[in-house]
Formats: C-alpha cells, sequence, structure tokens
C-alpha cells in the first residue's frame, strides 16, 4: 500500500449561512485547501463530496458543487455515511491514492442544515437509524438515541448530568478560541443544567447544533508530496471502519458505541500504535454523553472511567490527551457532512504545530492524532490516525 | 496495485417489485453473490452500496439494509453518482481490494423507485443535473435532455427516429430472453415508432422505464480468490471516471459526452487494450440516443457512424462487438442504484460463459468486456474493462 499524505486543509465558518448557497460554501473550504497544498483544481484526479443531502432543493448537489469548484472532469462520487459522511469521503479518497489510481485527490464535505426548516431537518437526521420501525413507529428522535445510552451508563457507572455538562463547558471554552465555530461563547454549570430538557437527561447544551459548513482535505501520494515541496506533510498512518445494527433494539447494551470499539481496533492495529501514544483527538461529541462513550470505547478511558477524565481535565490542553479542543461538534459546529473533514482540518492543523490559537496547540510528543467520527447512533463508525 | 477479482454476483428479478420491501430485494442480490463466491456475510470486510435514495421514506438505507442482509460490523458506505451510483460503488469497493486493505469487499446496488409516485420520481431524476437552474427555471426533465442530445445528433449526422428505434427493437430482443429482465417481449418498428411522444425526438420506447431492482457484486485480492479455489475469477483490468458540469448550458455540443470519452481513455489505458480488443460490451443506455452517443463516445464506432453499427447487426450476438445483450437500461430496466452493479453481473456471466440463455450468449476470443455506466446527462461516467 502506498504512503498517503495530507498536504492541504481548508475550513469555512461554521454557523447559520444564509449569505451563501452549497456551492458557494463548499468552495469556503476547497480555495483554501488548494492554496495550502498548492495545487490547482486540474490537479485534482479524483473528488469524494461528503454530503448526507437528500433535503436539499438541490438534492444531489456533488455534481453542482463540483462544477462551481471548478473540478468538471475529475472522477466523483458523493458519499453518505450518516453523520460519518465526511470521513467516508475521506476514507475513499484515501483509497484512491493508497491504491495508485490517483496522485492527488480530494475529499470535501459540505452541509446546510439550515436551508430546510428545524423540524423537517429534526425528522432528516433521526432518519438515520431504523427510521421505519423506531422512529416511525415509536417516535424516537435522535437526542431520544444518544438518550438511551446516557442514562444506561448513569444507571450503570453513576454519571451524572454534572459529567455530561462538563464536556459541554469544555468545548465551548475551546469553541471561544476557534475563529471557525460556530459557538464562540464560554458557558458554565448552571447554564448547562438550566438548559431546557430535549431527552432527559440531555438538555440544550448538552446536545450540538444545527448548522451549515464545509471543509476540505487534499491527499496526495509520497511522490507527489515530495514533487510540490510539502514542507509538512501529515501522513495517514492508520484507518479503521465498522458498523452497527440499524435497529437500536437489537444491541446487547447502551454502554459505549460497538463500532467504534472495532473501528478504532482496526486503526490502532493498521498504525501500530495505541491510545497511549496519542498527542491529540478528535472525537464524535454529537451529544455530551458522545464524548464520554468514545473516550471509553476508543480506550482512552476504561470503561465507567471517562467522566472522570473529563473532570479532572485530562483531556483539556496540557492534560493526558486533549480532545475536542477545536470545540469539537458541540460548539464549533456539526454540519454533517462536513464534520469528518473539519476534523482532519483541525488535527493536521495541530500536528502541524499550526493552531489558530496557541492556548489551543497542544504540545507535541509522539506527532500523532486519532479522528473519531460515528454516524448515527453508532450505525457507522470511521477512525483515522494521522502522524506528523 | 493488487490485482482484484470479481468472484461472485448476483442480481434480482428487474421490475415493479411491490411484494418487497428494500432490506428484502437488496438480499435477493446479495444472496446470490455469497453463494457464488462461496463466502458467508461475515467474510466481508467492506460494503459499499449504492443508491440514489432520498426519495424513500427510509430515506438512508445503506444501515437498513445492511442489517437485513447480515452485514453488521463491516465498513460501510452509500456512494451516489446519480445513475452511475453502482459503479462508483464497485469502484470503492475495487479500492478496498486493490489497496490492500479488504481482502473481501462487496458492492450491491438498489434501487426502489415504485415506491413514490411516477411525478416525484420524474422530479428527482431530474434533479439529477443542475437542479436549480435548468430544471426549475426552464422545466427540463431528464428525457428532454437526452433528446437535445438527440436532435443535435440527428441535425449532424443524418441519425434517424427509425435508428433510434433500432436500439430498442435489439433491446427488446434480447430482454425478451434475459429472465432477470422488466421487459420479456420483443418490439418492432411500428410500435417503437408509434409510441407516444415524451420529447421529441424520443418516444415511450426510446426511454428506459421506472423499475425497482438490485445486484451486487463481490471482489476479492488473488490470494482470496485462490485460497477460495475460485474457478473462473473475473479480473478488473481497467477503471477510469469522469464527471462533466452540472449545466448543460456550459457544454460545447450535444454530440457525444464528454465525461464518457475521459473515463474510458483512462480506463483503456490503464488496461492496456483498445475497443477493438473487446469480447462484449454494456453501455448506459438510459435512452436509445444514448446508446448511440456511448459506441461514438467509447470508440467503438467513428463519430457519426454509431446508428449503421445498430443497422448492420454489428452489436448483436455474433456481431462484431456485442453490446447489451442482456436487454440494456432500456429493457432489462434501470433500478438508478442497482444499474452499475447490474453491468458487471451481466459481463461476469458472459466472461465465464454462464449467459442464462445460449442464444445471447457471446463467442469469447480476446475475454475481455468493458462496462459503461453514466449519471445524469453525463455528469458522471465510470468506465470498468474486465477480463477472464
Amino acid at each position: 500500500m502506498r504512503k498517503v499524505a495530507v498536504i492541504g486543509v481548508g475550513h469555512s465558518k461554521f454557523g447559520v449561512r444564509k449569505d451563501v448557497n452549497l456551492s458557494e460554501l463548499t468552495y469556503e473550504a476547497v480555495k483554501p485547501a488548494l492554496e495550502d497544498a498548492t495545487v490547482s483544481m486540474p490537479d485534482i484526479d479524483f473528488v469524494a463530496f461528503a454530503t448526507v443531502g437528500g433535503m436539499y432543493e438541490e438534492s444531489l448537489p456533488a455534481v453542482v458543487a463540483a462544477e462551481y469548484s471548478g473540478f468538471t472532469g475529475a472522477g466523483l462520487v458523493r458519499c453518505e455515511a450518516a453523520c460519518a459522511s465526511g470521513s467516508a469521503a475521506f476514507y475513499t479518497s484515501y483509497l484512491n491514492v493508497a491504491s495508485g489510481m490517483s496522485d492527488l485527490s480530494m475529499a470535501v464535505g459540505m452541509e446546510k442544515m439550515t436551508e430546510v426548516d428545524t423540524p423537517t431537518m429534526m425528522e432528516m437526521i433521526g432518519r438515520a437509524g431504523s427510521y421505519l420501525w423506531e422512529f416511525h413507529n415509536f417516535g424516537m428522535t435522535f437526542p431520544a438515541y444518544y438518550a438511551l445510552y446516557a442514562s444506561a451508563h448513569m444507571a450503570k457507572y453513576g454519571t451524572t448530568e454534572e459529567d455530561l455538562a462538563e464536556v459541554a463547558i469544555k468545548a465551548h471554552k475551546y469553541g471561544a478560541m476557534n475563529p471557525h465555530a460556530r459557538f464562540q461563547k464560554e458557558t458554565d454549570m448552571d447554564q448547562v443544567l438550566s438548559s431546557f430538557l430535549v431527552a432527559w437527561p440531555l438538555k440544550l447544551y448538552d446536545c450540538s447544533p444545527i448548522c451549515d459548513g464545509s471543509a476540505a482535505v487534499i491527499l496526495a501520494s509520497e511522490e507527489k508530496a515530495k514533487e510540490l515541496g510539502i514542507d509538512t506533510p501529515i501522513w495517514v498512518k492508520g484507518v479503521g471502519h465498522s458498523s452497527d445494527t440499524a435497529n437500536l433494539s437489537k444491541r446487547s447494551d447502551f454502554l459505549g458505541l460497538q463500532a467504534s470499539v472495532t473501528a478504532s481496533r482496526k486503526a490502532y492495529k493498521m498504525a501500530g500504535v495505541g491510545p497511549g501514544d496519542l498527542d491529540v483527538a478528535n472525537v464524535h461529541d454529537c451529544f455530551t454523553i458522545a464524548e464520554l462513550l468514545a473516550y471509553e470505547d476508543l480506550g482512552f478511558a476504561e470503561r465507567g472511567k471517562a467522566a472522570e477524565m473529563v473532570r479532572e481535565g485530562e483531556t483539556e490542553v496540557g492534560g493526558r490527551l486533549p480532545v475536542n479542543v477545536d470545540g469539537g461538534l458541540k460548539a464549533k459546529g456539526h454540519p454533517i457532512g462536513a464534520t469528518g473533514c473539519s476534523m482532519i482540518y483541525e488535527l493536521t492543523k495541530q500536528l502541524r504545530d499550526e493552531a489558530d490559537s496557541r492556548k489551543r496547540q497542544v504540545p507535541l510528543k509522539n506527532n500523532l492524532a486519532l479522528a473519531h467520527n460515528v454516524g448515527g447512533t453508532g450505525h457507522y463508525c470511521y477512525v483515522t490516525i494521522l502522524e506528523r
């Protein structure tokens, strides 16, 4: 397998982006990624475009966004794996280069969730699992699915609402330092705990926001990266993927996401590293509980010990393993298709020692980072390990 | 790059399939593919699921269909490239094995177009291009797009309505021999020419039907194919992909599809073969004119000479290069996401000398076959060259 490097990344402002259409929003990430990689559009041989889409007027938007960005002629596919779509596109783009089919490939993720009204969007998100059985018959929404996991974790391990709130407080702290983040304000325990209840124990501040945004990643072969004189290629060291039952009723418990366990073990094995080797990670915190589950599923903490990690500041900058120090999905925002590529953007910047604020730049020791992107309620999972 | 073989294929009955839900329809292709490859579900490491979807109640159906087929745990992505989605999934699945990430990977395509009413489906298909500009503003539908190409070809090269009809007659002739085909009846010149006008010069019998169906392909590394004792592995010899402008108004002419030209040249180059070496081909005949364009774009005929090929029977079984002798999209049916995988099914059977009827088995000389799958009006194209 060929070595593959991330050589360019780009990121739009996340937020309510009524000021741009979906093509313009996509280009906001594509343009800086091309500049970062010092390549131009016709150099890119294959583009994997991530969007859950479906709900837009332009319902099959890949070709429209690609034309606007100047990719006409390149191989093109739209990748969808619910909230892990961005990582599925990254993986597809990675395979193009790793296999030898492409020397330069791009993954770009975009979502413009505010284009449809909120109830429609909530229903759309709820369809990520087994819609006809669980959503349609039982009225399960996406927060309700994760509330099952939160209440099970609380019952089994004594995790508290305050522990969940700590995750939100950390997210907002770092979101406030990230110019791309949707929420750039800190929050506190009172505000989180008193925010309105969505699905017990999850309150408004436990939930990632509906959001618009895009992120792009350019991947190159070792030879191409050399030829372009890339200063600091960031190598794709390991990738892993897995899926789980559509029906949550078929799972043995709600204490963790099996897909995260399987995908991360594959990625660790391929990279030849373990969780203790990582300098920084971005995990899928669509809800605060999801970040705690991730710590345990990915082997950052023992089962039942995730809350302790947050309480003791171990996942802050300067802690044992900084996690989501860009604000995470919770504060940075979660424009579904963009999220996976946004994680790679952040980790590439961290590994290059180029975080936008020194206050949130992690110290580099082993030059290793991990991205963990979940689709649905653990229906899909992709894990990527990067190395400087 | 590792050698990759098709080791198992499966195909559902195409037609109006109100008797099954989308998961059951998917499994109708998955089950025979697994049996053909002599593997079981847990052996499959990665599944690329093709469906344009979006219009179904179960709008993100990959995980639901995967659970039903027993793929829970495998890496999973849904691929969408409009009508080329099946080939995008095949390509993704191919990359998994070629790169060394997987030893066994599956591509499965499914569409259940009759689940929504026909006007909704027609609008959905019309969205494959630049919806907001051309469909929404000017009322262009999918037949209207291809009618532009047909009328331009007629004006430039003297192609006639009778020439288009010959393509339909050939399609129905072979569809009548194919137990999986939606239409299993022959047709004749009078019937085609007198069928109602959809968008001049395209009549009802010039159009592929709205249809339900599925097809599945299992890909393996050389070592895995050997280990399984596969008698006749069918090797993926070349692949090519391209895209074109979303807006048809930005194209220089309507005489051919540039994406088909580019994708096929890439595939020929990778395979080290030319159009003259092929024993059989399946091309994207969503409309009769599309088959003629394909002959010219793929280099089967000189520009303006495609109609001659059909008139002289060169693309019949026994002719110079048999094309779409399974009935093609026109008579076999075109369940969008399934089509790309259905082409690989047919060509694998042909190369194995296992066509379901001896009357439509092509003679094998070079043991080479080509699949050509277009998304939208040449918005996407994937070309695959297989070798026994």
